[in-house]
């Protein structure tokens, strides 16, 4: 599968309908940010309106830390800004820190660029590279690069007139883990996802802090209204909210462990993941797969990696049990 | 103004707060569609489901009648659509006719593309050009092209390799205005709106029929999860909802009569229109204008037509009284 998230092939495959899944296939927060304020009727209604825009701008640059020398703009989801980026960044080759999230390397290849994938983050960018991409921390395996490391890409690529890019999707609840605060002096563009986190992947927000004349150049090309009057009113408030970011990073730390205890209990061997999902290794991941996916149990795996499985928090303690009792027997069907 | 719906401009000029006014800027429907079933939350929680993008392109397809050989692409607004547009059409000239809505020549020019605004739609397209864009019914003032010469230009355009472009955004309620009942056998692309006719403009959602590989490129080019999940569910029942669609395209024909009756009994000049706005002509716009801004009505000018006010729907018969006072009062005050 090309992303997790989508229970459409699952479903063709395995039968069932959508709410008899448990679907570990992403790493969005299952504890959505609580929706009891339901959005005003304007926000439904009315074009969304510069003020509101910018009031989530404001409240987006504090949660975010984005230092004052950066841009902000705020799209439709991260994924709707990653097309235009090809077009606002000069020629040459594309260094990404891989295996990660493929639509990085799609994006670009499209557009016709040469793309590398680089499999550790230490390395010297060859005279040719122009964007270096890291996703921080990567996805699927949680692997961190500290902010020193991406500071110094960020200024190789600056010498050249280029620009290093980090995907920060799933760095909420990671301490230390953005360079935002790093980027005094030099710049990078840094992409935030707001639906992983607060748990609302439908509600489609996502910001990206760089330099002004290419948060410029990306606000230009979203045109006008490019976040729903929902999001608008949703992110703001969520952004604001410290008391629950701060509750649900401790909350996911603790389901983590509970689900990394349980994996490495059935023997699989957990070895990455951030707070929102872990990265298990086990002899034969798509029969592991498979084998959940009979008892609906929706997981990722991938096609570079035959021993990687992704997991999901199941989000409580019934559909952890339910994680655990379908392993056993997934496990027990498969060759060990 | 750039653009009608904003109240910002209006509240930093006159004051008051958003409620105060009475915002007849643009032509959104008064009537939203009935928000009562809220989406699920699902809708809200998971990332947008390839199935049910799939099933609101069905229900759009046929609410749109969009012919089978065309292919039909979702987007967040059709405005997100625009700067797509440059990067997947052949390389020429651009005709637009007009005055008409800016976007369509600010996404042009920006790409580079030579534009060339042409004011009558029967017109021989220079040897250079390679897209035509027509907004039908056009905006402001509801200048209609006949399907016949829609058709010729799409056929002129399609033997170049070009294509012609028709912004269908107020076409709903407009009897035999649309161009893709015509177009067997000749590609054209047709952008539609679904904010306006629907009154949830903050939603964000539109459509484009046309040529296959254009709106597969275009699909691919807005990446996954371009649709949020509230705009999937609201868009799928609202465009099936062929019941709710003809009793308010009565009721919108209408109150475009009563608005008509009233500004022509004040005196005003309506030439012009759409079931969702009038435009009339009056010798001073910008001083009615800012007349009825000092009242907290909010209508829309046109800097190259100072005769012209695009004057929205008020949406009932107290909105459109306290806007016949507040016209009463400002005639008084302008120069006749």
């Amino acid at each position: 599968m090309k992303h997790g998230g989508d229970l459409g092939a699952a479903i063709a495959r395995h039968g069932g309908l959508a709410q008899d899944w448990l679907d570990l296939s992403t790493g969005i927060n299952p504890h959505a940010y609580p929706l009891d304020m339901a959005p005003t009727p304007a926000a439904w209604t009315r074009l969304p309106a510069r003020a509101a825009h910018n009031r989530l701008l404001d409240v987006a640059r504090t949660a975010y830390g984005v230092p004052d020398q950066l841009g902000l703009v705020a799209a439709p989801g991260t994924q709707a800004l990653l097309p235009h980026l090809p077009g606002l960044l000069p020629a040459g080759d594309v260094a990404i820190v891989g295996p990660t999230y493929t639509s990085h390397a799609d994006v670009w290849r499209r557009s016709g660029r040469k793309v590398v994938e680089i499999t550790s983050p230490y390395f010297e960018p060859s005279p040719d590279t122009r964007v270096i991409v890291i996703v921080n921390p990567n996805n699927p395996d949680g692997r961190l690069v500290d902010p020193k490391s991406l500071r110094h890409h960020a200024e190789t690529m600056a010498e050249r007139g280029g620009l290093l890019i980090v995907d920060e999707a799933f760095a909420d609840c990671v301490p230390g883990a953005s360079v935002l605060p790093h980027l005094e002096g030099v710049a990078a563009l840094v992409l935030r996802s707001f639906g992983k986190f607060y748990g609302l992947a439908g509600l489609r927000l996502g910001f990206a802090a760089g330099p002004r004349e290419i948060t410029d150049a990306l606000a230009a090309s979203l045109e006008s209204w490019a976040v729903s009057g929902p999001a608008l009113e949703i992110g703001t408030r969520a952004l604001a909210d410290t008391a629950w970011q701060n509750a649900m990073c401790a909350q996911l730390a603790d389901e983590a462990a509970d689900l990394t205890l349980l994996l490495q209990m059935r023997g699989l061997s957990v070895f990455g993941g951030t707070p929102l999902y872990v990265l298990a290794g086990t002899r034969d991941a798509a029969g592991v797969h498979e084998a959940l996916a009979r008892q609906k149990i929706w997981t990722r795996t991938f096609d570079y990696a035959p021993t990687w499985l992704r997991i999901g928090l199941p989000g409580g303690a019934d559909p952890l049990a339910r994680l655990d009792d379908a392993l056993a027997h997934a496990l027990s069907t498969v060759a060990g």
